[in-house]
């Protein structure tokens, strides 16, 4: 099993509470594919301007992450600056370039095409769109986007929507998107839009997954992961992705989608997202042991399960 | 099994977006007794005043709750006016009237000794702390406090806290408490400060039990409870009581009290909180069947358990 997944790569100087980090590998395709090596094959596809060096590179090839579908540019790769208060929920953007991003074209390598499984991380659902109807064949395709598409880009959103199976989005940008202050209520109107299945991301509170009536037989209820409770998150960046990362890496690995391997796959994504703000960057995505992930998963199910 | 409860019996005028209501009965201790009245025997402490009418009293007694530590002074019953925005987690006062409450000395009545278990709702700490040691043979004491407290009786809360084995409050209550931003780290410190046990509820998202190393053999994990999804909140007032209900009134049916009863028993506050919020009121909780809270009760199970 294989899963492509498109999206940003980038360069990252954060602060948070517990230090700071100066142009460190940062990105949405980056953090997913670490974080989804652990459960299945990665392919990428991204533009990295010519400040990537080897050593960045390496990163992700240790992790048997394939980068034939990396784009290398003129210019630099995308920048961004950003800042945690004692809230680590939200980020306070200090400056973005978006460098060889701004005019990314996502090109999939012929040998990608017998992948099964197909992450759109957050770009311009145009493109999207384009990269979804190129790979018509895949088994599932997840997504994720952001407040400045569903504010300014909401037609084009709606054609992308029309193409995912499972979105992948957190409480704001859910609420933006249904137009509608009760979680509940946006989920549903979120999933008339298109989708199958739409997690809904909450931060500390773990995630939540609600199902499309009829989608993934097994019941009409939505299922809740929870987040562990961290002492110390030292850097929340990435920490989305790595939770795509562990739900589409555990979906792709398992052959079926299902509803079982659904809640599994909430419950991995949740692992993952836990190891990533643990560190700066993607420090413990780098090192981790499936033992490790399954020890977590572990602890996961204790702080949630009766018996 | 019994629980003695003290705290408020009040009226509310309510302000939701699904309409509004004048003066229905309503106070923590009336919404804790009904909640828990579906799990053991109830027996309630407080004070009313000359409004409070036999058919007032025929809510409780209706489920059987125990009245017989009712005071009835002259003058009106504590009074409170709120209104809820689109945000049903914060409520806006706009009227307080202490009326007889203000002059609360809790009696527990001499028939109440023989009860093994004790919920001091949110009044002063000086009373929570003479009730408390008044009622000293109990096995299990359950409190809960609010924001006033914390931040302008500390030391009389303090007194409290060292008193209660098991302390229910709110995210914001905790942080603020504890001087910490950090949920977890916050409930190490209120820990800290006496409880063996930290119940923090967090609204929609549901409630995490934290446990005092050592206490309540069985893993050092803390346990997290879901909120169910609930499209329509008419009006949360009285879901952290109801909550609190449930979460008591289970564990006083049990006879012991270990870490099997209280994951089980958060399942069930969590039950009583969601019925609460689905009406006006009381109105949910009085009409209740221990069919329907089994029934929702499995549904909290689907909700987090992979199985």
């Amino acid at each position: 099993m294989s899963i492509v997944v498109v999206g940003s790569v980038a360069f990252d100087s954060l602060k948070t509470p517990y230090g700071k980090r100066e142009k460190i590998l940062g990105g949405a395709a980056t953090y997913f594919s670490l974080s989804a090596s652990y459960f299945t094959n990665v392919r990428v596809v991204a533009v990295v301007g010519e400040d990537f060096t080897s050593e960045h590179e390496a990163v992700m090839t240790k992790r048997g992450v394939d980068m034939r579908g990396i784009q290398r540019a003129p210019g630099k790769t995308f920048f961004w600056a950003g800042e945690y208060g004692e809230n680590v929920n939200e980020a306070k953007t200090l400056e973005t370039q978006l460098n060889v991003f701004e005019k990314f074209d996502p090109q999939i390598p012929a040998e990608y095409y017998d992948s099964d499984y197909l992450f759109l991380a957050n770009i311009d659902p145009v493109l999207q769109t384009r990269v979804r109807d190129n790979m018509n064949h895949v088994k599932l395709v997840g997504g994720d986007t952001m407040n400045y598409w569903i504010k300014d880009h909401r037609r084009n959103l709606g054609e992308m929507l029309q193409r995912v199976d499972v979105l992948l989005i957190n409480d704001t940008e859910a609420k933006m998107l249904a137009g509608d202050s009760s979680l509940p209520r946006a989920a549903r109107k979120v999933l008339e839009m298109g989708p199958r299945a739409l997690v809904i991301k909450h931060g500390e509170y773990g995630a939540t997954i609600f199902f499309r009536d009829g989608e993934f037989a097994g019941g009409h209820h939505p299922f809740r992961a929870p987040a562990l409770p961290l002492d110390e998150v030292r850097d929340p960046t990435g920490a989305g992705d790595s939770f795509a990362g562990g739900f589409m890496g555990y979906i792709a690995s398992q052959g079926e989608v299902n509803r079982r391997v659904l809640k599994h796959a909430m419950f991995y994504g949740s692992v993952m997202g836990s190891f990533s703000v643990e560190r700066f960057g993607t420090e413990r995505l780098q090192s981790l042991t499936r033992e490790e992930i399954d020890e977590r998963f572990n602890i996961f199910r204790e702080l949630t399960h009766l018996d």
